[in-house]
């Protein structure tokens, strides 16, 4: 038999225990946030029918599903002309019933509706899982990756906004990064778009904007006018080119601005009320309104909440928003929610960029005991146990080699402590500690050692 | 549009928050047993290339891997006649490269070989995720299902099964489920074959003797004869009939039973040492010799593990042993390792059928404030915060509805206590905290309270 060495598929990845670890130190912080807040978890099944997924992420995503190839004989059924034709597209919905989860939204959705009898509204739930999407790998682009969702369905209040403002606050002062929270609200661009005149050129006109500080304002008066925006609607804009200052003050000359138009008041009205809140809810990161904010502006009906980090050039590691109508799509209308999805993989990559893993988040085991053989061994087994019970991560290496070997393994696993019961120490009743980072070592008896690392682990 | 009640593919499932909670208080008990025993984590992605998994579990678990279909126009390079044949078998083949993770093991042993550089062994991994199998869906069998396994790999110690035990006995020891740990070992039944002339009958003669409490001596033996064992054979099985008493009588039996078969001596052997290093190891639960074991016996070479709940009638809950050739087939030859798997799915039903959850695994929200409206929700976010900080799982409802309708809401997740801050109890710097377990309620300070809850969340 030749062997190859075996690989995995293209855009997916194994992660090995140092990955692993830091990976986890980001999900716990995450999850046990979202459980300080109240969230509920839910989880739904890696495989969706595909009527549940096809037609929901637009023509581009029904092509990003990966599907599911029917069990048995999937061919016995299928017309023949359909094969000789060779059509890829219409067979593989003939062949293929199922699909791999694209997103955690649209199964939420699913589940809401499916298990609306079961669900006290509103409806607080998160949600960590992987999503599959047959995308092109390329860096930083996977095929499978874990989405971080929360959101709360069911309520109108801002004070869910506010809230999940606060969660993405306190996850990123826990994992020490700093970021710029950026508000948007879909009322205020319809209102903008209806007081200039162009009511159906939201999008343009938001994306437009988007580009001031790159290719300044002339640049986008052409691209204003390449898609369409007539003259005198570009005039009536022309304030918000010059608007500038604090969120206060940009809040305030909104609010002449958008004096005319009933719904363009409603938007800021919501953005006073949530920044009310947020001001006496001790939020240490800047939140600010940024009007260029065009995130998911097909689908959110309220608010739109970007996060970035500020001291790395990379994309969102937050964002979300408020939608009116998710569960629409499986015909339950009406219900409203809010909520916003945490960008795990990026994350990881500003915290490797930054250095700033803690200690903690770089080995799982405190204190590994040196195998000496079976005598020295079967006398340290009590003590594992006592040490586990305190909660201590405790090993012993399996097999009695030399010693440096056994200390190489300790070094490679960056355990901090190498515990040394040998003849002599056994008959006294002592340990010697080695600690790894400082390179010292003292001689301490049973009971210390217990007490000690017990200590450090709660 | 006319919809119809979205639903999940059949032998899938959802989890609703309370199955989460309860399934979450599982997984984090093993995950964190496994951790503190020093293992590491690792996971693999939910697809592997099909030259990976296929010829791995047999002709049936061929038939059973869930196929991926290719992207794009997958028909394109495909023979004509194939299609016009309907060979769904051998056109699946051709328009399916990747499939879904049957196991953890085999994507283990890849991850093994195609990190052999980066790892540091002996290595202990353990993983926790979901796997997926075609299988006919029924009660108690599912199409996705989580695995938890835990194993060493490349250290022939016996202490590694020792280990493995312990994990074993701390983990249903935390979960609060009594079981019976058996082991066996695949040399004795090798040795046992050798003894009596059948060398090649391992399975056969294992097979029956594990019917001889249900069926009696004289089935058992008829059976023998059935599976084509030599009439002499059997009269010199006869002894092991008779063979009874406490594991250390029967192991001091079959070491002069299996006197002439080096491979049973050795089996012996590894029993002694196994079951002399727990006895100073403080087990809780039972451990005991079970010759009847078969379990896995076409890979296990060693050890062979299996676990049984004692108080109710259900497969195993954990199972496992000792293989010396996992990474052979991937081209890396000679390296052994003993592992264990947790059937989640299983111990969640013992826990539900004893009724053995604890209360902490019901709930995660441990306060939730009434909301009476702006003005107060205003005065209350900065006492959220605190709590919050302070490890408190706390909620304010969002929108400012009927009292007893917020109160449905905190009976129906159960949450423990509700707090009302009214216009009184705000002018007085109080908080009404009621009691919905007792029913009781009780007028404290803002200080109170944060010392109250800030104690029981340690």
């Amino acid at each position: 038999m030749i062997f190859t060495k075996p690989t995995i598929p293209a855009g997916t990845r194994d992660f090995t225990p140092p990955e692993m670890i830091r990976r986890n130190y980001i999900f716990s912080n995450i999850r046990e946030v979202f459980k300080l807040f109240g969230f509920l978890p839910i989880e739904t099944p890696a495989m969706e029918n595909l009527t549940t997924l096809l037609g929901k992420y637009g023509e581009e995503g029904d092509k990003l599903l990966f599907r599911i190839l029917n069990s048995g004989d999937f061919l016995g059924k299928i017309d023949q002309n359909l094969l000789i034709k060779k059509e890829s597209h219409r067979l593989s919905n003939s062949i293929s019933e199922r699909g791999l989860r694209y997103d955690l939204t649209v199964p939420f959705a699913r589940f809401v509706v499916q298990h609306r009898n079961e669900i006290n509204f509103p409806f607080k739930r998160y949600q960590i899982q992987p999503v599959w999407r047959a995308d092109r790998p390329q860096k930083g682009r996977y095929r499978e990756f874990y989405q971080c969702d929360v959101d709360t369905i069911g309520s109108n209040s801002l004070l869910n906004e506010v809230e999940l403002i606060k969660i993405i606050d306190m996850i990123f002062n826990r994992l020490q990064i700093r970021v710029n929270i950026k508000l948007n609200n879909r009322k205020i661009l319809a209102g903008i778009a209806e007081v200039i005149g162009e009511a159906d050129k939201i999008t343009e006109i938001t994306i437009a904007l988007d580009k001031i500080d790159k290719i300044g304002k002339e640049k986008v008066i052409e691209e204003l006018i390449h898609r369409g925006i007539q003259n005198e609607s570009i005039i009536k804009l022309n304030p918000l080119f010059e608007m500038s200052g604090s969120t206060v003050e940009k809040i305030s000359f909104l609010e002449k601005y958008l004096v005319d138009s009933t719904t363009g008041c409603s938007g800021i009205n919501e953005l006073k009320t949530v920044f009310g809140l947020l001001s006496t809810y001790e939020i240490k990161n800047s939140v600010e309104l940024d009007l260029t904010l065009a995130r998911g502006l097909n689908y959110y009906t309220g608010a739109i909440i970007e996060v970035k980090a500020i001291d790395m050039e990379i994309g969102s590691v937050c964002g979300g928003g408020r939608y009116d109508d998710l569960t629409g799509i499986f015909g339950m209308p009406g219900v409203s929610g809010v909520g916003i999805s945490f960008g795990a993989d990026r994350i990881y990559d500003v915290m490797q960029h930054l250095n700033i893993f803690p200690s903690e988040a770089e080995s799982t085991t405190q204190i590994m005991f040196v195998n000496f053989g079976e005598k020295e061994t079967e006398a340290l087994l009590p003590l594992l146990s006592k040490l586990r019970l305190a909660g201590v991560s405790t090993e012993i290496y399996p097999d009695p080699v030399k010693f440096q070997k056994q200390l190489g393994f300790a070094n490679a696993n960056h355990i901090p402590f190498v515990a040394l019961v040998g003849e002599q120490e056994l008959a006294k009743g002592l340990v010697t500690l080695k600690n790894m980072n400082a390179g010292s070592q003292e001689q301490l008896t049973i009971d210390k050692i217990l007490e000690r690392f017990k200590a450090s682990s709660i």
